[in-house]
């Protein structure tokens, strides 16, 4: 790892450009809690919203007065309209009012977008620029330009969009921010364009501001850099309209751990709680593939992979998974080992810790044991790779003397549907009544001196539902909820079904994958089952989720 | 766009290693469909397993032999063992036993690897190569090396790597592949070291294989090409272990559309079809911001994109969708879906032929209004694409008097499960008996004069199952089969489950996809429903196929 050299500056535009996300849309509480959370991390720059555009983001600006720590918090807005006056500009005002030490300025640096978008004169919109970053030096703040489509406006009219980021330098802007719009670039020609600018103004900052439209954003910005660019916006996992823009969580660690700039030191180490954090206000499902920050980014699932990277963690891991936050995961899978198995028991605490000779040895074959079961069920259908709870349950369950908590005795469901109209002359559609019942008879099995909190007892519940599944989880939920307090935490949160061998159609096996989270704890595991019945996988899978949860808060009803 | 120059051979290797990621299960039936549409795509080689490693990837290359257009099939290996020679190592026996046009060797190219993975000499390791390759290549295969830690091995000891390649190149290789194998290079590094090669090599043909650690890989692999590289590895959509392998799906645009490189030609406009067909047989949900192919990558927000795009597509768009057949979302083009859906019903032979203007137009209305269902009901969950036969049946079903031939007038399903022996001291498995009945109640609708082969009756059956849909089918081909014979040859061929707004877990929207086909026809089609209850989605995708089935086998009892 090279020395640090230079500083890059970290500009989150995520509550304003990552906003235009589809499907993100952040309260002006989630909003302050996502600044709260960039400003620990060390980004230089936060950008709020846009004041001019809507209430929300006005009010943003409001309630983050002062909250910040170290980050500069930043308001967005357009240069002023044409044939009017900073003054007199509605948007510009609203930007002023916001009161924040930093403006970015969006303005226009395509000759084209001038004529066809703004219906302006190529010298009033350089009018435009210079006027308006210089009435926001006078006011006192930090001004930045965002020259929008500046590559493709540069590609198309070298002259013009020097011009217009040499009005903005007129007008005392302090950083050039050179935006790739449309996503269009390549990282040679973007390099090239960056270097060209850096090198005409010597005297001012330089930033870059990318789209990833081609998937090659965070290159893109990473090669504006390395022509000399000091400042980089993004967003908190790529959010942004379209395709998203410069992911941050990659950028900042590839600058910090790769090339040897500096960012943001040692808070690279919140880089994946930032990243979950995120996704979870923003309601966005995290992506397990995600560079550096996803749960899968450091897993390792090919057997020869996994003894390698036991090995030496740096056969197959370009950095030590801890400098962002994450960890490594080794995949059981038909295609792992007896040492992934084994390293899975150590993780959940089940081999006892030091030099206990005889019970590694019998850690050693039960994980044998548990490997034959896990390729023999592979090869029915099951998937254990996402589902380490099913194989945390095949653990436990290898121990001697393991009894579950509780056991389903038996279950029936029901789907019935009646139409009252029907015939030829019908107008209704196809079904127009249809009721899913669920009946569950289940055991508790806690041991005799487990107290109140573990009773012993057999319970009959029935519940109706959206569908068979839904019907069973209420009913199961009926019984589990009021026997077991500390089990109300627990819910669902997906459910995936898999046909598989479809080939013979509806007679085929089926996986079903439940994922589930205790809100009380924060953990979230996943079950898996096959079976050619989907409601019995279905049904199995709940079980096994819930005996789960009842180790993490109940052990002491629990035998093993 | 610069005229094409150098055509660059796309080498797709979803099969192997895009099957190396977490939560990626293809059975033999997925691959060879997949392999189907990659070489109706173009792409010069598809690699379809390991055929050392499992048996169903040996099953695989049994089956797709013979099959493919275009493409050349490769099967993938690794060099030999140490100590041992081609001839007596089990692995590169299964690989020749594969029998493909091509093979690819696995050969590590960095000397820790060989030392600390390996336990191999240094010197050992080129023999490993060398003879590896010319064995294949005296069985007259071409034959490419993957170089495996290629950049990371250069880095560390440059003369060694090369040497590697050059034990390669003495063997007779045909292709040396450089692989980023832990996706830790930056794009202006691995373009350096990859002109150090090509100008090394200069008679023998250069690949780069990219993972995505750094989300660089888009980025890398066309730096590949730029410094004189002239094939691809990757996978559709990125799949593969860790954060993926490099995605085909923005490589091959780019080196097409942005950098004038010969790959695909017009199949290009496929690519999104292909994109979102490899996600439905792999189970994965779309992306929907993945650059050039996901739903939301020309998609507009922003009022003032939306307004300048209005004016002018280039503003806010880097390339026209259409070229890799995807679409701009604010223009949902009325007129042009309308065509769509216009076309099919003349495909059906619903419009009448020739000039009879009042029918045309009357077609004309009724296609903008199953064109509004259609978006209505993808609103609701549905996906048309790929299930045209419920398009068909909304077609017929919008014509004035249409009745159907049957109607379901009640159904139920029951799923019972109990066990004998229950309790801590049970041995049995938790399931011991499970019975799934189902029961049918049909209307036959036939017309009055439709004779004998068209009764008029109401039919009630009763089936047992191995699940529920598997005991309606039966209970719905006791009906339908004993009234209806030319019925019989008519067989479910696969059934797809796939769980929407999965957030809402057990009580989200079921998607069923079911296909058909008809033996004695040889005609295949598939319909979909989507519904909160998993058996209703089901019943009612199966008895639109049923419905679909009659008018090709008995139009006569078919009123509309």
């Amino acid at each position: 790892m090279p020395v640090p050299s230079r500083c890059i500056q970290v500009y989150d535009t995520t509550l304003r450009d990552g906003a235009q996300g589809e499907g993100i849309s952040l309260s002006v509480a989630d909003k302050l809690k996502i600044a709260t959370r960039l400003d620990e991390f060390g980004a230089h720059y936060i950008e709020g919203g846009w004041p001019g555009s809507n209430p929300k983001d006005a009010a943003f600006f409001e309630n983050c007065r002062g909250k910040l720590k170290r980050a500069k918090l930043v308001a967005f807005g357009s240069t002023r309209y044409k044939n009017t006056t900073c003054e007199k500009d509605r948007n510009v005002q609203m930007l002023a009012n916001a009161d924040t030490l930093v403006v970015t300025l969006v303005g226009k640096a395509w000759d084209m977008q001038v004529q066809v978008v703004l219906e302006a004169s190529l010298e009033e919109n350089l009018d435009m620029i210079r006027e308006s970053v210089a009435y926001f030096k006078r006011l006192g703040r930090e001004v930045m330009l965002d020259a929008e489509h500046f590559y493709d406006g540069y590609k198309a009219a070298p002259e013009y969009a020097i011009a217009c980021l040499q009005a903005a330098v007129d007008g005392g802007v302090d950083v050039l921010v050179l935006c790739d719009t449309n996503g269009g670039s390549v990282p040679w020609d973007l390099q090239k364009v960056t270097a060209t600018v850096v090198h005409r103004f010597p005297a001012t900052r330089v930033g870059v501001h990318c789209h990833n439209d081609m998937e090659l954003a965070v290159a893109n910005s990473i090669s504006a850099v390395n022509a000399g660019a000091s400042l980089v916006q993004g967003t908190v996992n790529g959010y942004g309209e379209r395709t998203g823009n410069a992911n941050l969580m990659s950028i900042v660690p590839t600058l910090q751990l790769k090339l040897g700039y500096a960012c943001v030191g040692d808070a690279l180490s919140k880089l994946t709680s930032l990243s979950r954090f995120v996704d979870e206000i923003a309601c966005q499902k995290p992506v397990s593939g995600q560079p550096f920050v996803g749960v899968s980014s450091f897993a390792h699932k090919g057997g020869l992979h996994v003894a390698a990277v036991l090995k030496n963690e740096d056969t197959y891991q370009h950095i030590d998974p801890s400098l962002v936050g994450n960890e490594k995961r080794i995949l059981v899978s038909e295609l792992a080992g007896r040492r992934n198995v084994l390293s899975k028991a150590e993780e959940l605490g089940l081999v006892p810790a030091g030099d206990d000779a005889g019970a590694r040895q019998e850690w050693g074959n039960r994980a044998k044991q548990v490997l034959g079961q896990v390729k023999d069920l592979e090869n029915k259908g099951y998937s254990f790779e996402g589902a380490e709870a099913s194989l945390e349950l095949m653990l436990r369950r290898s121990v001697e003397g393991y009894r579950p908590p509780f056991e389903l005795l038996d279950f029936s469901v029901t789907t019935d549907n009646k139409r009252i109209h029907y015939g030829p002359n019908s107008e209704g559609p196809p079904f127009n009544e249809s009721v899913t019942q669920a009946t569950v008879k289940i055991a508790l099995l806690g041991p005799k001196d487990g107290g109140e909190a573990c009773p012993t007892k057999i319970c009959l519940e029935v519940a109706e539902g959206n569908g068979p599944i839904d019907a069973v989880n209420g009913a199961l939920g009926k019984v589990l909820f009021s026997m077991y307090q500390p089990l109300q935490t627990v819910a669902l949160t997906d459910y995936k079904v898999r046909i598989l061998d479809s080939e013979s159609a509806t007679a085929a096996t089926t996986r079903v994958v439940v994922d589930f989270e205790d809100s009380a704890s924060g953990r979230q595991w996943t079950t898996v089952y096959a079976h050619p019945n989907i409601i019995v996988a279905s049904v199995n899978a709940l079980m096994d989720g819930f005996e789960v949860a009842m180790w993490d808060s109940l052990p002491q009803c629990c035998i093993g």
